[in-house]
């Protein structure tokens, strides 16, 4: 099992590279680390042109297995059509794990035919109990360990899971996942309150809607200046019912190290 | 000249209001302030039922030439559909004018056949040199007056203007305004500027675009962890570039005191 360690948005450091390379060798994976991860332009892990490049490249291993995220920040959406058009013919085997601005990603390679999972990335293994995390993603590209699949998912309820923020920036794009009769899994960390209403707002006045929806965890969410006045639940479950998406509970996902692996589409156990 | 002020976003206090009466004295225009600017429940002023009620109530008012929105925040988008949906038959004579939040008020009342036009709020009297705002917005209710007006708009091509991150809440909802063939003139507050970058991604990839953007203030733009690398005209105009839109530079708006007013539509001096 040989896993491409690539960086679509943001870079990582050494440490963060050597702590998973144990993890990695614990878990009996090869992880193969392109250089790129250590790239820094402004914000970005290189140049668009150069994190494009070690995407297609790593996709164009006929030895990789799975290409896994190194974390997210901002810029995947950068790339991710040009990626699709460009796509090496041999990426059509492969697999791909991330989450957060990784899901620019997960829904375009999904829509090009990849098997893709919002899972844990390997800058989590800088949180709190982030081995956990790593353990996890390993767990479920190495050997397909169901345990570390977030509990809920239905062989009858195709899935999708997303950052909320990242999820409203593809709507009318053409990375724009198809939600149509999906389960969708939402999950958002560090925006306020009124931001989350406004984007799930767009969300569910798409003309194409998820048939469910679970929320994950909305962590770090900002104190405003002046308070909300409406539970983070709450407020989902009121945006779901007045769009007539059924309401399915809580998701075991979040930017933080008990985020579970949502594989896209349906899981058959 | 009558205007009336409601709050379909968030609250406004007792001294914005005293002040707004005086710059509107001297302007020769009669304000009416509903008393629903100074309701408040959580985040917003009173609930949407009351926040709707206000607004129908003001544009069902046969006395009422200008609707002035008080302040923004967040909320308009809430009730904006509602409204277009129960709009008072009154209230196709009337014009409103609001920016920020209300933006999503704008947009929909333009497609529903209203006069609306971005510009300052009462609530912008307490910035510094905040009066002039509000003389500026009151002479061009009151009196037409082009000196209060954005000074590139052309007859020859149609603006409209919105906050980036309200305008991008939009896309793909009712209440996303028809951006075929016009100017789009663009302002944003206190984001992040990779949020921004996502933003411009998000507008800039629809299937509708404007035919030309112009760029008004990114203001009090918070440090992040990492820096950008790149001035915000200079990302502006790159996703223009890529998506065919015409540059026509800066636009005179933004959240400051100088914000000056652009009726959407063609303007014919």
């Amino acid at each position: 099992m040989r896993i491409a360690m690539v960086a679509p948005s943001c870079p990582v450091s050494e440490a963060v590279v050597a702590r998973v390379h144990e993890r990695a060798a614990l878990a009996g994976a090869e992880l193969m680390v392109h250089p790129q991860v250590h790239a820094c332009e402004g914000h970005f892990a290189g140049s668009d042109a150069v994190r494009l490049a070690a995407l297609k490249e790593v996709l164009a291993d006929e030895s990789v297995d799975w290409v896994w995220c190194a974390r997210g920040g901002y810029g995947s959406n950068r790339i991710a059509a040009a990626l699709v058009r460009e796509l090496p013919a041999r990426a059509l085997g492969k697999r791909v794990m991330g989450y957060s601005d990784a899901g620019f990603l997960l829904s375009a390679l999904h829509k090009a035919g990849l098997e893709v999972a919002h899972g844990p990335m390997p800058a989590d293994v800088t949180r709190e109990g982030g081995e956990a995390a790593i353990d996890r993603a390993l767990a479920w590209m190495v050997r397909g360990d169901e345990a570390a699949l977030e509990p809920e998912l239905s062989p009858d309820r195709p899935s999708l899971a997303f950052n909320l923020e990242v999820l409203v920036s593809m709507l009318g794009t053409p990375l724009m996942p198809d939600l149509e009769g999906a389960e969708l899994l939402i999950e958002e960390v560090a925006e306020y309150q009124y931001a989350s209403d406004r984007a799930l707002f767009a969300l569910t006045n798409q003309a194409v809607r998820p048939a469910s929806l679970r929320m994950g965890r909305f962590s770090a969410v900002p104190d405003n200046d002046r308070p909300f006045g409406e539970e983070a639940e709450a407020m989902v479950r009121r945006w779901c019912d007045a769009a007539g998406i059924a309401w399915r509970g809580r998701a075991d996902i979040g930017h933080d190290a008990q985020n579970r692996v949502v594989p896209f589409g349906a899981i058959n156990h």
